[in-house]
This record gives C-alpha cells, sequence and structure tokens, in this order.
C-alpha cells in the first residue's frame, strides 16, 4: 500500500479519496476548503496543511480540481505539487480540463523528473462514491502501469488513451458527441410528440433502428421508456447541463486550437450556454428537451 | 395470393415487386419509365398500360414514387388510383414523403371508402432485393392488419406506429436523429485526430460509453473501426448524402409545419446541403467527414 | 376613384381600407370576423356578405390575409375571387405567404383573364395607419402600373421586384438578413457587456465602420444608443418575434424548395422559435437579446 | 518628432512603420524574418539587432504581431520588451489577439512602471499602406492622449473604447457583427438567385430597408451592385476568410472565457473555418457566397 497525497476532495474527490483509504493506502489531503478536508478526515485521511505537505513523503499525488487554471496553479510556481514532490513520485491528474494545460503541465513535469498521467473520469458522483468510475487516461505506458492499481481501488474501467492529454481528448470527444446527440434525440422526441406520434412508439422502432444511440436507450430524455433515466424523475440531475456546458466548452477550445471543425459541436455548446442563461444549469443534461418544448 | 397494382418501379420498387412476384402474388407493374417497367416485366410481372389500368382488378396497390407531389399525382384526379380502385381495395404507399401529404391522401382514400395505409421503408436498395427492408407504417389497426403479410414478402420488420401518417413520421424523426449522431460522430473522430488521439482508441472507449450511437458502431465514418462501413470502401453509399438531405429537408418541412423547434435537425440539414453544394450528393452520407476534414 | 372589394380587414387591413376610403375609393368589405368589419363600415366602408359579394361590381380586389392557405382558400373555389371577379379586375394580394403559393395563384387568376399582383408590405401597423407602407410587388408590369396609385393611397414606397411571386421574394430576402442581422447585433451588444465594454463606445466604434447594420443604427436591441428603439421601452412590439419568426419560417420553405443553402437563416429561425417556446413571442423581436442574456 | 521601435514590420507593420518614418520619427525596427526588416530599412528606419535593442532609447514601442502567444513571448521575459523599456516608455500593441493576453500583458506592464495601450486596426493592407487605418484603442486615458499623435500617423480614426483589452474587445464585437452580417447578404443574395429575384432588384429594395447592412451597401458579395467591391474582382482580397475566421475565432475564445451566449457567432466562426478546410481561406471573406451557392 501506498502513501497518498490527495489535493482537491470535494464532491468527486472526497468520495475518490475515501475509496483510497478503504482500499488500504496512507492518505493525506488537502483542499481549499476547511469543511471538505473535515469530511475526508472523518473518513480516515489525514490533513495536510498545504499543497506542499500534501506532497511530503508522498509516492503519489493525486488531485481533482475544477479547470485547467487551478491545475497549472496546483502544479505550478514555488510550494507547487512540481517543486515539492520527490523525484520519481508519480502524478495523477484526475480533473478534466483543457488539453493544452494537460499537455503543459506533464511537460513541466517530465522535465523535473516526475512522471505524470491525466486520467479524467466519467461517471459523476455516484461512480466516485460506488468506485466504479472510468478513467481515461493519458501519458507514458510506465505512468500507466503505475497508476492502474491506484485507479482501480476507484473506479471499474481503466483505459489508456494515449500520450498526455489524450484521456483529456478522449474524454472530450465522447462528451461532444454525448451532448450532441442528447438533442438529437431531444429533438426527435419533441417532434414526434407535434405529428402525433407516441412517445414509446419512436422509442421501439428508433431504438433498434439507425437513430439508436446511448443517450436514447439508457439515458431517455422523455419520461417512460428507460425507467432509471432521470427524465422519470424530473430530470433530476445526474450530469448537470452546466457540467455539459463545461464539457462542451473544452471541446470548443481544443477544436479552435488544433483547427478541427466542429460544427454541431459548436451548435450544441451555444444551447447548453442557453439553458444556462435561462437559469436551468442544475438541471440535468437530459432536461433540453424542455428548454425545446417549452414546457 | 393476390393480385397486385405496383406503381413506381424504379431502383427500390423494381427488386420490391421482383419479390411479391417470387412470393406468388400476381403482380401488374406501371412506371413512367419504360425501362422500369421492362425490367420488372422481365422478372415475371406483367404490364400496365397506366395507373388506371393498374388499379384494375387489383386488391391491393402498392405505391414507391419519389416525394409528395408524385403521391398527391398519382392518387389523385380522375384516372388516378382512387377514382380507379374498386371499393375495398388496400392501398400502401411505400414512398417517403412529407407528412402532410401522406395524411391528406389518406383522408381522400378514407371518403372515397378505400383504406391506406403509409409504409415508409429502411433498408436502401439492398434491402430492397434481399426482402429485409423495415416497414414503419402508419394507418388504421385493420389496414395493418391486412396489409402485414403483404409487406413479409419484402421485408423483415414491420411496425405500426399509429394512424395515418405516422409512419413517415416515425422515418423522419429516426433518420433526424441519424443524420445528426453521424455529424456528431464525424465531428468526434475529425476533433480527435487534431488532437493526436487515435480513431481505434476513440472507437474502443467511446463504442463502449455515453458517446456509443449506431452511427458509430454499426456505420463508422472512419475507415478501420467497423470494416463494412462504407469509409472503408471510399464512401461509396449505402445511403447517399443526398437522400439524407432529402429526409432532413421532410423532417424540418414537418418540423415547420407541426411548430417543432429542432435546432441541430435545422443544421444537420443545412451540412448535407452544403455536401450538395461541393458536389458530394451522390456520395455516402457517413462522407460528412471529410467535408469537416478537408480531404 | 374605383371601387375596391377589400377581403381581410384586422390589424393590418382595417387601416389599410380606411387609407383607401379616405383617398374617395368606394370600398365594400368582407372579414370572417364581424368586429373587424363593424370597425371599416364605421370608418366609411361598405359592409359585403362574402368573398364573392365582395368581388361584385368591383373593378379591384385588395386581400390582406394571414398565410398562404388562407390565400388558397379565398382565391380558389366556387364563391372564391377567381371565380367571381369580374373579367380585367386587379387583383393585389398584400398577404405575407409563401412564394410558391403566391405564384400558383397568379397563374390560375391569369389563366381566369385576370391580371394579379402580390404586394407584401413592410411597415406594421403604424405604416398601416399613417399610410407609410412599403409595397414589395411581383407581376406583369401591366398590373404594377395598374396598381400602383391604388398602392400609394396606402404607401410611401411602392417597388416592382419582377414576375409573380417576386414581391413575396424580396420581403422574405430582406425580412431574413434583418432577422440574422438583428441576433448578430445582440450577440456583439452581448459580448461586449460581458467584457466591459461600454454599449454606447461600442455603438460608437461599430455604427462608423464595418459592423454597421440597420439592426444596429435604426432598432438598436440595447436602451440607449438609438432613443426610439424598441429596447427603451422594455422591448414592446413593434414588430414581434413571432412575426420574425413567420417571415423566418416562409424563408426556409422558400429555401428547401428552391434549393437554396441558408444556414445562418435556419439557425435564426431556431432562435426566433425558441423565443415562442419560452413564451416570448409576442415581444419585439429585438428582445432576442434577452434571450441570450438571460436577463 | 520621437525614437520610436517597432517590432514586427510584416504585410501591416511594414507599411505602418514606413509611415512614421515619413512623420518624421526615428524609427527603428525588428523582425524574425531579415527580408521584412530589409524592406523597412529601404524605406528610411533604422535597423535593430533584437527586440531589447529596438527597446533601447526608445520613447515609444510599437509592436505588430500575429496572436496572444507572440504579443506574450515579445513582450514577457529576459529581453523581451517590459524588462528592456526605460521607465515611461509608451507601449503601443497593435496586434489582433485575445483580450485575456492584452489584459495580462498590459497588466505585467503597468506593474512594471510603464504606459500601455491596446490598438488593434481595421483597414487592412491597404489603410496600412494609405495611413487611413482605424485605430480602436484599450488602456488608460494618459496612454491614449500620448499614443492619439503618432497613431495619426499611422491612421485616420483614433477611437478610445475604455480601459485595457477594450480595442480588442471594441474589434471582435464589430467583426463578429460583420461576419455574421456578410453571411446574412450572402444567403439573401442566393437564397433570391433561387427565386428568380434579380441582384440588383434585392439590392435597391434591401438597401434602403432594414435589411440594410454595410456587408451589402460597402462590400456586396455579388458582382454588380457595388463596383469597388471584391466581388466584381473574382473575390480577390480584401480581408481574406482566413483573416475573418482568426477573428471569429478570437471571438468565441472571449465568449467562452466570458460566459456570453453567441449562437450565430458560433456559426459563423465554423462556417468561415468550412471555408478553410474547403482549401478557399486566401479568398476574400465575401467570398462565402460560393461556398453556399456551389459555383
Amino acid at each position: 500500500m501506498a502513501t497518498i497525497g490527495f489535493i482537491g476532495v470535494g464532491n468527486m474527490g472526497g468520495p475518490m479519496a475515501a475509496n483510497l483509504v478503504k482500499a488500504g493506502h496512507a492518505v493525506r489531503v488537502f483542499d481549499v476548503m476547511e469543511a471538505n478536508v473535515a469530511r475526508a478526515v472523518a473518513g480516515g485521511a489525514a490533513k495536510a496543511a498545504s499543497v506542499a505537505d500534501a506532497c511530503k513523503g508522498a509516492a503519489v499525488i493525486v488531485t481533482m480540481l475544477p479547470a485547467g487554471p487551478e491545475v497549472r496553479g496546483v502544479y505550478g510556481g514555488a510550494g507547487g505539487v512540481i517543486a515539492s514532490a520527490a523525484p520519481g513520485t508519480l502524478l495523477i491528474d484526475a480533473s478534466t480540463i483543457d488539453v493544452d494545460s494537460a499537455r503543459a503541465v506533464a511537460a513541466d513535469a517530465a522535465a523535473a523528473g516526475l512522471l505524470m498521467i491525466d486520467a479524467p473520469v466519467s461517471g459523476g458522483v455516484g461512480g466516485a462514491s460506488g468506485g466504479t468510475l472510468t478513467f481515461m487516461v493519458g501519458g507514458p505506458d510506465e505512468g500507466f502501469a503505475r497508476a492502474k492499481p491506484i485507479l482501480e481501488a476507484m473506479g471499474k474501467t481503466i483505459v489508456h488513451a494515449g500520450p498526455s492529454g489524450n484521456g483529456q481528448a478522449a474524454k472530450i470527444c465522447n462528451n461532444m458527441i454525448l451532448g450532441i446527440s442528447m438533442i438529437a434525440v431531444s429533438e426527435g422526441f419533441n417532434l414526434a410528440a407535434r405529428l402525433g406520434l407516441d412517445a414509446q412508439k419512436l422509442f421501439d422502432i428508433a431504438s433498434k433502428s439507425s437513430g439508436q444511440c446511448w443517450s436514447m436507450t439508457t439515458y431517455c430524455p422523455v419520461p417512460g421508456p428507460v425507467p432509471t433515466s432521470p427524465a422519470n424523475r424530473d430530470y433530476q440531475a445526474g450530469f448537470t447541463a452546466a457540467m455539459m456546458a463545461k464539457d462542451l466548452r473544452l471541446a470548443q477550445q481544443a477544436a479552435q486550437a488544433a483547427g478541427a471543425v466542429t460544427p454541431l459541436g459548436a451548435a450544441a455548446a451555444q444551447l447548453y450556454a442557453l439553458m444556462g442563461a435561462a437559469g436551468r444549469g442544475a438541471v440535468d443534461f437530459s432536461g433540453i428537451i424542455r428548454l425545446l418544448d417549452g414546457k
């Protein structure tokens, strides 16, 4: 079992750190919010006084932070992870951030003789608590190999997507497709309703035909066809519209930087931004159908 | 076995009529193009001299025509199907047309004491030849019940989507979702390539995750992951971009008439129209990825 | 002075008919709503009992109706304008309708020996009352020449846009540009506000630069720069979002029928449809900025 | 007259520096491309060996660079402008860059006791040569006051848009409106052509109506109505599609960072990116009409 520094123990990072404790690791946590630290300590972790303190004596550092600027801030500068970690430490950033930041920080870490991987997750708070997250990993083979047993204490599916930044790339490509296809399915059911075509009928036909997609068959945006989908509990999240808006924005940033043409990705980002403007950011992202049908 | 009048025996209607002949029906065909008639006659059908002649003595009339105006023209007026068919005849329109036309013609037929269903298909020329089409049927229960054995000679899956026009509604709702999700998947793979994420890697991850959709797992727009997809044969159709453009246009017409908001459906219709403007209408619809990546 | 039958005397047609009365014409009105007729009669018009009755003895028929189906209905069939008007009667349809309907009805009129023009207007209820409408006219030269003095009693600018249907074409092309550019200006001011750039500053710069457009310099969607614009009276219409949605829908119908690629026209139509879905259809169309900024 | 260091003397910076020389200033130039320096020297400037050398003895530094990273690079670090300029030096960045970079560099300059303004231009190579550029200036009043006489040697219109970064903000807001309205006008003329409405007729009507905008009345995307517009010389730039794509990308970056909803701005950015993907980046931006009509 390893000594692990864990930085960022909020809604997602908190239960993830708790799962590392349960697996027998010695976990020392830091967070800018005292309440988050207290909760983690109550779950068996030790308290660190600062980022640098969390790095002290750790064989592995895990970070779970809101966005690229926070990751750059926590890793860089005096007192940051890169300056504080002992040579040979494994750095795992589980945050969902922009590809450029992920690659820049990993390059800085490598230059300092540290092994770093980006490992954003899918699965939400439920997956974090249950230890069933999916990790999409970018970084060198050695980093992936060393990280795998650690990640398995927090998740069920661990995939290696290639060199640094590719974990982030895989996540935003997947989630861009998800965001667009959720709107597509919502538009389909919205049009069907206006044409007098029953939602269950459309589901029965399209779910076995060329319109099939996860957004329909696992997370259907109308109540009924998929009993476990948020539509059946008044669009209580789940995965909020604000979180989808963030991922679509990251995808657009990457697309602009890389010169990729993504017209529907851009349009989907705008529609989820409109949900935010309409005060619906905390609703599940499948609630986009209510923006379209005006209900 | 029945006496069947079949009007419109082109690329789709021709093999469909041939399958009815094989099933033992007496089929009398009419088409405005003499060559189509000749080919059907070579396959065992009898020749009719006109629409009215094709209706004479028929218990069932099947039509397979390009668009709404042709359907209105063939069914309406003196010498049209409705004026020519004997009371009690079953009318099956397998054309893909606008919902309003489908409902208007069905109402005219009902007023004349005839039983009519709309039964657009999916499956393409391959499905028509192999007798494996999917029929999405709109119309009264009695019409569906009587049509089912006839349709089973031409297709494998026969679903009843509700009253008149609902076959058309089901098809355009499904195909609108399909058109959007194909662009979504293409954008995802395009972005991945620009970010240095291998197509097979993205496929391995997204096909088992929330980005999964038929457009990816059965008809993948990049060569490799799905060996049978048109991407592996230089985007030879399959289902052409022009046909997708037509279905998306029908969806937009229905959405405008019904007051349904469909922003990505509208954008997808424009992107397939742009493919046409770029001279790529005859390419498979998964070739939209080449419009995006400029290859 | 002429004897004029006027069919459709609602919000727009009412004041238009009143202006014809003021100019000295003998005007006989018909409307399906009794209250509209009563108001016109109070203004000096005579009452007609039906469409056919309004046509009796008229040298000119003017119609002002909601949409294409109403125009087809009032002009066609027994008791319709075409069947009822004496040979040589001039028919003026001032409704804003789809190009195809305008051309179809004009062709039917011509076949019956009647001279018909389409003459949609811009200028709203204010222009109708003040007699300052703009008429965009489609139809033969002779029709334009004969109509001009009649139209001058109701409007200030009378332009001949070419053969039948071109009045409608000119109006929807202009209004499609208007709808898009209003959203463009709204997005510009929305972005400026978020970046800390004062609205008046942006106005001062862009109104004299390449971003200049009527939507900014005459009808500015933020309060302040243009004191007469609806933004200064809480977006009271003016020209409602619902009316813009209708015109954009007509433009999309024409574009689909004609095979014109109009991506921003399609997107603008969806955004105004979203305003309707959000319950803001009665707001001035410049109020789209409130959908974007969430205020 | 002042001693001015000028960094970046390419297509735009070259003629701008030449105009400073003509106005009697002593100009010392630096550029990473030797040929650019040579051309400037031939026009009367002196050669500087490095960024730091260009700053030596200068009362004013002007920079004209491609994008934010270059500006950050040239201003920051040892040997950069901020480290090299004497206290009290006026720094003028005329590059078009992202708002965040502009504000970050200006803050660094202020911290070092230097006065900095952002002053992006419009007017293109023609305006740079003729000394008729428009400068949109962000920065403190004192900076604007001191810069004005310098800028007047290179441009005709000098406007103060507010504090640091507001020059960039004004430019991208204006150009986002411009990019959208150019597509709007192109769609309008494209639709008109398909409906049989003459381009000159549409121009005559819309240029005096609510569809009026600079993109139509000064820079019309179809040949004919405005003889000086690039459409009359086969869309030779002018202002290239690639430059418009860059400005729209900057607008999207700012919108994402600031949380502004800009659906048509996003769509316009994608359409100009598609022009690039289609190999048309060097064409004038009004050539977007050829992407739409497939000619």
